[in-house]
C-alpha cells in the first residue's frame, strides 16, 4: 500500500511520474536500453537535458542572460561553490535563519570574510529578520539567504533589496512560489525536495557574475565551465535529471508554478488552520513567516510526540519525525504531496487529539 | 527489443538487476515508497548504504584501516579532491597515460607542483610507460595513475612500487580484476561503468592519509568528513547507491571479482583474437597493455568506420563509436556485458568484413 510520505527530503514524488519511470525503466525512448544505461552523449539523452533546462527556463521565466545548470553534490557543495565563483573582494553577507543558512555562512568563512548581517537564532529560528534594516556591507560580493528553512519551517515573505547580488538557496521551495529571477544573482536548489530524486542540484546564475571563478576553484565547481558544456562537462547524474524532466513536464501540465503555489497555499492553510485551532498541537513559527512546504509542530510532551509519530506511521503517514535539532514533528508537504495526504494527516491528528485529551 | 550496449559509460547493467529495480520501483523494501522518495535517514535506506559498503569491503578485500566512501561529482571532482586532501608538500607525481590521466594532472597543478613523471602521448597513448624506471620524486605527497584508460583501451599490468602513496583512478575497471588494496593509498572510481547508474563515485582511502585536508578544501570534498558521517554528511545520491548495492549483490552471487575477471578475460580474448586475425579490423594498442574493458578498433578508412557503426546499430549493437579523440570504434565490454553480446559483435564484424572486402 502506498503511504503518505512527509519526509523533508528525499521526499514524495508524483505517482504518475513514478509509474511512467517504472513502465519505461527497461526501454527508454525506444532505445532498447534503460535510461540508467544510456550514454550521456546519446542524442536521446541529450534531449532530456535540453528539455529539462528549457522547462526550468519556461516555468520560472528565467531571463536569457542566466545560466541554468544541473550539477552534483547537493546544496552543501554549492555552499563552497558560491564563494569559489563569486568572492572576488573576499567579503560576503550572510543572513543566518537556520541550520543550512548557518552551514553556508561557515563555508563562506573558509574563503573570505563572511559577515553574518542577520541571525534569528535568538528565537530558535522561528522568524526571518527584517530585511529592510539589516547592515548590508558596501563591498560585499553577494548577500546569501536561505529562502525557505526546511528544519524550522520559515520562509522569506519578501527578499532583501541590496546592492550586492542576492544568492538564494531555494532547495526546499523552488517551483512552489513565483519569484522574479532577475531580482537574484544566483538561485540554487538541491532537487530532492520539490523536483527529483537526490543526486542533482539546479543552479540558475546570471552569466555576468560567473565569468571569473577563483583560481583555487575545482574545475567541476566552476559554473562557467558547466555552462559552457551544457551541464555535460563530465558524466552527469543522468537518472536524476531524467526524473527532474518528468516532474517538470508534470508541473507544466498541472498549470505551472502559479497553479502549484495556489494548491500549496491551500494545503498549508488547511494544516495551519487545524493546528491553530487545536488544543494539543502547536506550531511555534511567527505566522507571517510560516513555510508552506515544511510545517513543524509539537504536542505538550516528547512522550506524546513519540506516540504520535509511531501511531501515524501505523496509519500510513510516515516520516513525520521532526529534525533532531528541534524535535517534535514536521510535515513536509511539497508539491507532490496530494491534498488528500494533508487531509488524511489532519483527520489523523483530530483522532489522536480526541484519544489523548 | 533489448540491444547490446557497448557504451563506455554510462553503460550496460545486469538485466536481472534492472528488472528487480523496476519491479520494486514503487514499493521499496515494503515501505510503501519508491527508493527515490525515501529519506536517507530512514533505517531501510541506511541499511542499503551499510550493505553496499560492506560488499565493497568484502569483494575487494579492503583492509579495515581504509575508508569506503560514496560521494558525488564523478572522478572529475576527485581530480581536485585528491590534492585538496593529500597535497601537504605541494608536490605530487602524475603518470599521464590518456585523456583522464591528463585532466587529473592538470587539476593537480591548481594546488601545487604536479610533476608529469611519465607520458605515453608520443605513441597516442597506446602503451603504459615502464613503471620500474620512472623518475619518482623523493618528496611527492602521492603518485597518481589511471589504471585503465577508457578512451585509448590500455591498462596497467603491474602497478608502480613507489615510496609515496599510490592513488589510482579505477573508474573503468574496478571490480573487473583482483587488486591488493593495501598497495594503494587511494582507489577511486566513478560508478557509471562497472557498478551503477551515473551519480555516485567510490573512494577507498587509507584513513591515515586523509586526516588533514588542506584548509581551502570544500567541506563536501573532505574525505575525512565523509568517512566520519558514513557517506551521509548530506543527502547522498540514494538511487545510484541503491543500484550499486544491487549490482554488488549480483557480483557476489556470480562468484565475486575473481570469477568476473575470468569471464572478462575470456570475453576480451575472444574479441582481440578475432581482431588480430581480421584483415579489415585493427587494434593499435601494444598487446601487453590491452584493456579487457575497452577495446578500440578501426577499419582502414573513416568512411568504412562510419558504415560499420551505422549498420551495427541497425543490428542492435549500439554505442560502438570511438571517442572523438581517437575516432574509429570502441567496444566497452564491462562486467555486465554478457558473453553473448561479445559473440554477437564478433559475428557481426565477420559478416561486415565479408561484405566489405
Amino acid at each position: 500500500m502506498r503511504v503518505y510520505n512527509f519526509s523533508a527530503g528525499p521526499s514524495t514524488l508524483p505517482l504518475n511520474v513514478l509509474e511512467q519511470a517504472r513502465d519505461e525503466f527497461l526501454d527508454f525512448a525506444g532505445t532498447g536500453m534503460s535510461v540508467t544505461e544510456i550514454s550521456h552523449r546519446d542524442k536521446a539523452f541529450a534531449a532530456v537535458v535540453a528539455e529539462a533546462e528549457s522547462l526550468v527556463r519556461e516555468l520560472l521565466k528565467v531571463p536569457d542572460d542566466y545560466a541554468v545548470l544541473f550539477v552534483q553534490g547537493g546544496a552543501s557543495t554549492q555552499f563552497a561553490a558560491i564563494p569559489l565563483n563569486m568572492m572576488h573582494n573576499k567579503k560576503a553577507d550572510y543572513i543566518v535563519t537556520g541550520n543550512f543558512a548557518k552551514k553556508a555562512w561557515q563555508e563562506g568563512k573558509i574563503y573570505g570574510e563572511a559577515v553574518k548581517i542577520g541571525d534569528s537564532s535568538d528565537k530558535t529560528y522561528t522568524y526571518i529578520p527584517d530585511v529592510d534594516t539589516l547592515p548590508y556591507s558596501d563591498d560585499a560580493d553577494y548577500v546569501h539567504i536561505t529562502s525557505n528553512n526546511t528544519i524550522f519551517g520559515t520562509r522569506y515573505v519578501k527578499f532583501p533589496k541590496c546592492k550586492a547580488p542576492l544568492v538564494a538557496d531555494m532547495s526546499s521551495e523552488i517551483f512552489s512560489r513565483e519569484v522574479n529571477v532577475a531580482d537574484f544573482g544566483v538561485i540554487y536548489a538541491g532537487a530532492q525536495k520539490n523536483l527529483a530524486p537526490a543526486g542533482v542540484t539546479i543552479v540558475i546564475a546570471k552569466r555576468s557574475l560567473i565569468q571569473d571563478p577563483l583560481p583555487i576553484c575545482p574545475t567541476m565547481l566552476k559554473w562557467k565551465i558547466q555552462d559552457e558544456n551544457g551541464s555535460l562537462y563530465n558524466t552527469p547524474p543522468c537518472f536524476s535529471i531524467y526524473m527532474a524532466d518528468l516532474v517538470l513536464r508534470d508541473l507544466k501540465a498541472k498549470g505551472g508554478v502559479k497553479a502549484m503555489n495556489e494548491t500549496d497555499e491551500y494545503k498549508a492553510g488547511l494544516l495551519y488552520d487545524f493546528i491553530d485551532n487545536s488544543k494539543l498541537f502547536k506550531n511555534n513559527v511567527v505566522k507571517e513567516f510560516r513555510s508552506i512546504m515544511n510545517v513543524p509542530f509539537v504536542t505538550p510532551s516528547a512522550e506524546l510526540d513519540a506516540k504520535f509519530i509511531a501511531e501515524a506511521k501505523s496509519a500510513g503517514l510516515v516520516s513525520l519525525k521532526g529534525h533532531r535539532l528541534v524535535g517534535g514533528m514536521r510535515a513536509s508537504i511539497y508539491n507532490a504531496m496530494p491534498v488528500e495526504g494533508v487531509k488524511a494527516l489532519i483527520e489523523f491528528m483530530k483522532k489522536f487529539e480526541l484519544e489523548n485529551k
